[in-house]
């Protein structure tokens, strides 16, 4: 189960802040405290600083890398983005976050996942209708997985995000990612699937019991990957839990070994 | 979703001690709040009471239906136990926890089960050898829905716990639970299942992690009833999150009632 930790997003104002302000220690530190907590990737975004998107994610990855031996997730929608950041990248594989069957983006990206070998998100989004049925979701999956085969790429660096839309909207919502999780994964074989959990929660109170309730769900149906924070231990302890209820984790090691590292609640 | 509330079990020592010594106000106040924290059935159980059972249970039983109107579930192997219980219930149906396959209990507690229209919990559980995987468990299962159709019960009186072994002693435990959940209710349409929670976590740390982490992954194959502690927030919080996941709580209201009344956390 690869954890893509999430913390270090300009959508959260005091990363924004303390990116804006060149505060390199507490970027570091957001970086160490998630790569002691469980992080498989750091997620690096700056997406939200408009006009100084690529200056800020170069100066965030710089001081990153100087702390911490985790690879990176380059975190934009931005193919020119992306270009100007791949090459000072220092760990492989990179993981890119994300594609989508947005055209424009999908064909500037994909020549980069290729060129660089690095590992790429694909969002089950196009420019049509919202999937939000299983159906829905497999068929754009399905069309995420060709077009990277067709670029060359092996599938193993394919990570599928079904996407998860708010339950307040549909109490269906759930059931469809979690259908799509498992169809997925058993109709090709190699590929990943990812998830952003937080969305399922929009609206709702308590949010945090909602995503990590929804994770537990998602791991029982396969999904291999999460976008997730890793220091909140709520969460991290309910993915040990269920990685070991699944039949996922040998001699319940991982759980006991998390349970000692003082990594969960 | 059915809520057997376990707190008023013998086995515990708090509850003992207030057995022995006919501590009314302590055994009425486990019982009002399971119900204000949201119990369907309250459990009554004087088991580990050598040689006292009866007695203890009769006083138990009266003490508890003085402060509420839920209805208990009376909680014995012994079948001369229930057949005096039974009379003295107030409040319809009772359930009775449990019956298994073994004949001599069987075949004493089902007439019981009939003439007083109660429900009764059954377990996956013979004289042969430990049920540990689904076929055996479905297999049980099958006769117990068998057993209690030739005994003229209704099978919506029926409330199948396929049983959990520790996942200490082997890590598909859990999974042939899971899919055994899924089975039974699939292949017995009208029965219920239900399960105990603890067993599963036995022998590992963080047990109350694991149990309401089981409880989501129960509840999204289909699980309609469960013996828990409805006091615990994070057990209760993780019931309601995983029912409004699981598609089975229109328009979030329950989990949104739950929130208000501060049942979660």
């Amino acid at each position: 189960m690869l954890v893509i930790a999430e913390r270090i997003n300009s959508s959260r104002e005091k990363i924004a802040e303390a990116m804006l302000a060149s505060d390199r220690a507490f970027i570091q530190q957001e970086a160490m405290a998630q790569v002691a907590a469980g992080a498989h990737y750091v997620d690096v975004n700056a997406g939200a600083l408009e006009g100084r998107e690529t200056d800020r994610l170069k100066w965030a990855v710089d001081a990153v890398q100087e702390v911490i031996d985790a690879p990176l997730c380059i975190d934009s929608p931005d193919p020119h983005v992306i270009r100007d950041i791949l090459p000072m990248v220092r760990v492989q594989p990179v993981m890119i976050n994300s594609i989508s069957l947005e055209p424009a983006r999908l064909e500037r990206i994909l020549p980069l996942v290729a060129e660089y070998g690095t590992k790429v998100i694909g969002l089950c989004q196009s420019e049509d209708a919202m999937a939000d049925t299983a159906d829905a979701k497999v068929e754009l999956a399905g069309r995420l997985v060709e077009k990277v085969a067709a670029a060359g790429i092996p599938i193993e660096n394919l990570y599928i995000d079904p996407l998860v839309y708010p339950l307040g909207t549909g109490t269906a919502s759930a059931l469809a990612t979690l259908d799509a999780i498992e169809r997925i994964m058993r109709e090709y074989p190699g590929v990943h699937t990812t998830c952003g959990l937080t969305n399922v929660s929009y609206g709702l109170p308590n949010r945090r019991l909602i995503n990590r309730t929804f994770l537990v769900a998602c791991v029982m149906r396969g999904l291999d990957s999460a976008i997730m924070d890793p220091t909140d231990k709520h969460l991290y302890g309910a993915l040990k839990a269920s990685m070991m209820l699944a039949g996922r984790d040998d001699f319940c090691m991982e759980y006991i070994r998390a349970f000692r590292a003082g990594r969960m609640e």
